[in-house]
């Protein structure tokens, strides 16, 4: 790609109307463009980020025998209703709409009704599971306040795994799958070591759910963290009855702000009940699917990679993620046989090609774009590249 | 895939629910389920048929210098009432929705404007084009009376591409490019041989805009063709004046029935000059940028697709978007072996391992399904197998 080309180059300053660093920063590098508040676009280096994101949590999600598929972002209310949660009440993030004929419909905001709905019909006996079902799909949430940049957004793809079961016992194994395969996709996606198993509040069916909490000061939540053990309560729950069953010490833990990157949940038997989605047993008994839920949003993945990994100079994006392999940056010099050279070898280049523009300025460019590699081509270098990763002098 | 574990097996029967053949067809086969009146989840080979279709398109509009970008669903009234086209009554498919506050949001049907909107800020100069952006994203159209199956839908991917040129001429010059992207698009999904370019009413700014319509009984469109010339003129604009205008003679003109599988339209400054999208030309003078929009439906080609290749057995896809590389089926006896070595190969299989279901059925459930290369392992067939294509004998 051809930086002269490029839809969402940098910006020389950064957006008024942002408090967050994610969004401040990813605007002014040219990953994103606010549409109004709390509703994100996504240029060319945003979306090649967000792919990549996407990417990873797929081929993880395959490994633990995730089928993907695409639910619907319009929502039927009497489904809704038979779990109890079309009342704006019950679920206070419902953006609701109105066909022609002045019936209403909702846009999701997670997918269990539907989904448990759908599946009622094609489950039927024991041997139809277990099933492990998963989308990327647009959410809708009317949030109050949007602000955190990509962190708490109206609008955004989120990847929803679902999880039906025969019993408990395989939920519970299966619980554990998807908890290694969440710690995989964090590692991989480079914020692994600032990232924490938290327990949560449970539900009527479970005592505690889990999520993935990130340290960062850009964090909503607060959570006590245990830093040797690996694990943290989060604030909701932080009670010495729950430091004690979990066998933690109160003064072991250490109160931080962390963004929620993913949690997961044992719903049992919460939306299959209503929904009759049940199954026959190896006896003949009729009983209902055990179910759990298991979500990441990627572009909050996103903006919690950018929030911990910068510097006064602009993003430092994880390898994993990078928007492109290599940032090419020719100072004061032809690099076009460079360019090529990289193009025919598979390696996705960004190639700052801008003529009458500094030395300095392509440089700073590039340390704000924050792409992991760069490859620099000058009089200096001859025949030669100069190779620099985004984080090393 | 194992054919035993997939979310979407066939059904015995098709739905009652559907009028339309495409839908009649892909539920039964277990590619979609209907959730509501014009609203449909794909399922997994949906989901591979819908993917496949989608990478075609983008590799053609990546071809083009296509940037890829993602706009948002939700749509600020704004952006809108300056191009006159937030009021219901000049856009009639609008779904709209508030947000707590009370402010009304729309939900996009088309992107012209957030996008011209968008670019207003990044486009400065001539040097700054030309400049070509696209998208595959999720459009909400509230259309009175949803039919059709897949081909009209009230929530569908759209790829939309928008040109942004300098000149006429220039946009002239891509306009022939898009068109030529969009030939090789249809064939290469298959059905080039049944898609005609044919000349459709143009707004004010040019005589005419461009549609590949489709020969099928199911289509919505009644256009007028000339076989050997290969073009047509749809309904809407089919007078003596424009047949006479387009060279064209009455008496080679047939009427048949067709769905609009692609459009191209000329916009001209349209949408440019209510945004304020302007650009400074090399001799300092300010000028509107000159627009086209370029739209395909993925979900209704693959409609098309399913409409124009099926029998009484099942449906038929063409190569290119065929869900699985392969269908193996065993017939009384083991194929695992198979199964591993075609899985290694990087050969995508699903593979009909049930036990307890008769070759009877296993074969007419692949006839169903289509997917274009059998791959037979009976006992029959000894260490080797049996190869056919879903559309030999």
């Amino acid at each position: 790609m051809l930086y002269s080309k490029l839809i969402g180059k940098t910006k020389k300053q950064f957006p008024k109307d942002e408090e967050s660093l994610n969004a401040q920063l990813l605007i002014k590098a040219g990953f994103i463009q606010k549409e109004m508040a709390g509703v994100y676009v996504f240029l060319p280096l945003g979306l090649h980020v967000l792919n990549n994101i996407i990417n990873i949590v797929r081929e993880e999600m395959n490994n633990i025998d995730g089928q993907e598929i695409l639910l619907s972002a319009l929502q039927n209310p009497e489904v809704w209703k038979k779990s109890g949660r079309w009342d704006n009440e019950t679920l206070d993030v419902w953006f609701k709409t109105q066909l022609k004929n002045g019936s209403e419909l909702g846009l999701g905001t997670t997918h269990e009704e539907p989904l448990a709905n759908l599946l009622s019909e094609r489950i039927q006996s024991y041997k139809d599971l277990p099933l492990y079902v998963y989308q990327f799909q647009t959410k809708f949430r009317n949030e109050t306040r949007a602000r955190s940049g990509l962190i708490r957004t109206r609008e955004f793809i989120m990847k929803d795994l679902y999880s039906f079961n025969k019993t408990n016992e395989e939920l519970d194994e299966f619980y554990e799958t998807a908890k290694d395969s969440y710690v995989k996709i964090f590692e991989r996606a480079g914020i692994g070591d600032k990232t924490f198993l938290t327990f949560a509040s449970g539900g009527s069916f479970s005592k505690y759910s889990h999520e993935f909490q990130t340290i960062c000061t850009a964090g909503e939540d607060t959570i006590y963290l245990d830093r040797n053990k690996k694990i943290a309560i989060n604030k909701e729950v932080y009670t010495d009855e729950v430091i004690k069953d979990l066998g933690l010490k109160k003064e072991d833990l250490e109160e931080v702000s962390a963004v929620e990157v993913g949690n997961i949940f044992k719903q049992g038997t919460r939306f299959s009940e209503p929904l009759g989605l049940k199954f026959t047993d190896e006896n003949g008994v009729e009983k209902p699917v055990v179910m759990g839920a298991y979500g990441i949003g990627p572009s909050r993945l996103m903006a919690t990679i950018v929030e911990i990994n910068h510097d006064d100079k602009g993003i430092i994006w994880p390898k994993s993620v990078s928007p492109f392999n290599a940032h090419l940056v020719s100072l004061n010099t032809q690099a076009d046989g460079v360019y090529e050279k990289l193009n025919s070898a598979g390696i996705e280049v960004l190639f700052d090609d801008r003529e009458n523009v500094t030395a300095g300025e392509k440089l700073s460019d590039a340390d704000l774009i924050g792409i992991t590699n760069r490859i620099i081509v000058s009089k200096n270098t001859g025949d030669g590249v100069e190779l620099k990763s985004r984080d090393s002098d």
